[in-house]
């Protein structure tokens, strides 16, 4: 196992504080060839879903065989076990905490430790870094070539949790939720191009509502919106967007994060929710 | 061609999201011996002008051979072209957008290619994140070798714009725009030492003028100002700034991207403009 | 010495301009081995003490012989000197402003030089960025096993502060500072465990008083904080810091750097200070 193994940081951080470049420290200091990527350190202050969301996007683009650390963890320093989670490409180290949660749901190949051999950990061991003193150290160690199993005994009861899914309310009415806003300001929502294929096809008019904003079309690119209009997109994280050409589409709807999101189509589309 | 070639990213995706992470392991993925630089990914959304400004600033320090990605690209998924320039010793991946006019007007040996050759980008093709299925995936196999006329053809209609220039309004005035605020809140003007060497000179009393802000002087250091003090000074930029003495020039002006800056001499300097 | 030597940045030149990318290229230029690793570039800006806390939080996770280039540099372009400081197992390249001070404080073994030769300097030497021009490409010279002596000679006069410590006001009463806000909104005080051992004794009921927060226990993990309660705790950084429980104690408390912190025990603690 070539020692110049990659190993990515996702992390709510900051960049502010000596935690980063602490972390890339403790990594040389055990590897000096290890490389190091940071996938992002800005994730939302104790935002467990935002870190998933995050490391579920971004870690099927790296190569076989990197180690993912990811560090969202308001619970450092509790009884919440440290994990060492083992896919068919990748290894991800982090707390168990939900935070590898759609990492999980994409992968069938997986095997999860409880990483317990005290003696990879630096000394000595904080209550209030684990991402220095834990996260890090390990997957120094780990880039050096120490098979998963000397890191700790396999659980079956790891933390795991379901983004929440669109909800058919009658059969012309779907609700979703805002997961995220990014960057740019486009609304990510949690429904699939699969979760209404009527929005794409020829199904009638819709008005897709988010908290001031309503939107009647879905475009394939962001350029295609007109001034002002806030339209729907499948982006690149594959889930429906309420966004805006060159324009913030949270300011104009005034909507954010767990903000509903509701699709009406004129015609009915779906098949009635199971009766109360 | 070292396998360990440099690549840049100049972008406007902030770091709050998995995109920059992403677009390192596409090309991580392709030459996992590429060394990337993360120029700045904090351009203001959508503002091609400040990407241009930002790589045109920074590329010059850059070993021979580097690979420069800059992506600001409201246009994503339109008809708008992705290209390839190629310097006397710099490589740039890039939209059409006119993001590398400021690197066009400082190198005269210059050939740009529209890139074609979809073998070389990341399949699904998406229309939201080029700066993952295209500028990085090409990024990576140029950085593996691969010689540019094999992305595409030449072209010579690119996309390319110039600086505003400041403007001689009488033989006492001259008028320029700021074109960005940085870190600090110095305001960088579009106005250069060669466009007003008077200010250099013992051209007698002048008075800069940016929102509510009067200068009276151009230092040489920012620590020359005194407290309170908002100067002149030509800044590591090569433009003129309006500054200020560990304060925040911008605050203190009320000024800020796109502000009139105006500069009156007490004694005529410059030749008149041609009539109307 | 390896010419993949790490080079590590403090500064705070954020992450918004050309700033950083353009000093990776100046060192990248010298020596395209060198591993350049970003500690923060979120320093307040002009913030000395700041940057100071930055740099010697992390520097001791690093590996010996790394480069730690430290940029919080108000008085560029002054007559303030750029300095080489060795220690016995790192080397630190700064202005002599006092930003070395507490990794002075922790290094029994320190030879520091006024950096001098200015064949290494970038040209033409600016006023405005030397962290360009000087620290950068002096880092990259050295990185190549260019020796200290080379830059400059022995200085002993070099600035340096000692951050202000907490005073015993009464018996029972004992007063500190808030030195810092971390990115979760924790105020990170001057108070250590050594300054206040009775915090952690069974030495009966205190309060911790800070803006408009009052805290009556010290926890040792931060999820131990019921919700909206702000509490003591001594964070990684090894100062006692006012936090709360996935929530900002910055905000609870209305309360930042420089805030007054005021810890007052029941029963007396102290030896009274000296008479005046």
């Amino acid at each position: 196992m070539s020692q110049s193994r990659i190993i990515t940081f996702t992390t709510d951080f900051g960049v502010t504080d000596p935690f980063v470049g602490t972390m890339h420290g403790v990594i040389l200091s055990i590897n000096p060839n290890a490389k190091i990527v940071d996938i992002s350190h800005g994730v939302q202050s104790f935002d467990i879903l935002d870190g998933a969301i995050t490391i579920a996007q971004a870690y099927r683009y790296f190569p076989a065989d990197t180690i993912h650390v990811v560090v969202v963890d308001p619970g450092v320093g509790s009884s919440r076990r440290p994990i060492l989670a083992v896919t068919e490409k990748h290894v991800f180290i982090a707390p168990d905490n939900g935070v590898l949660s759609l990492v999980f749901e994409r992968e069938e190949r997986l095997s999860v430790r409880h990483i317990t051999s005290e003696h990879y950990f630096l000394q000595p061991l904080s209550n209030t870094f684990h991402g220095r003193d834990i996260f890090s150290a390990v997957a120094g160690w780990m880039s050096k070539g120490v098979e998963p199993a000397k890191f700790g005994d396999e659980i079956t009861d790891f933390a795991r949790f379901s983004l929440p899914k669109p909800k058919i309310v009658d059969a012309r009415t779907l609700k979703g939720v805002v997961l995220k806003v990014d960057k740019f300001g486009n609304l990510i929502t949690n429904i699939t191009a699969e979760d209404v294929p009527q929005l794409f096809a020829a199904a009638g008019p819709f008005k897709i509502t988010v908290g001031a904003a309503e939107a009647t079309s879905v475009k394939t690119a962001y350029a295609e919106g007109a001034t002002g209009e806030v339209f729907g997109i499948v982006g690149s994280m594959g889930y429906l967007e309420i966004a805006a050409n060159r324009a913030v589409a949270a300011q104009l709807a005034k909507a954010g994060k767990g903000s509903e999101v509701q699709i009406v189509f004129e015609q009915p589309q779906f098949a009635s929710p199971a009766a109360p």
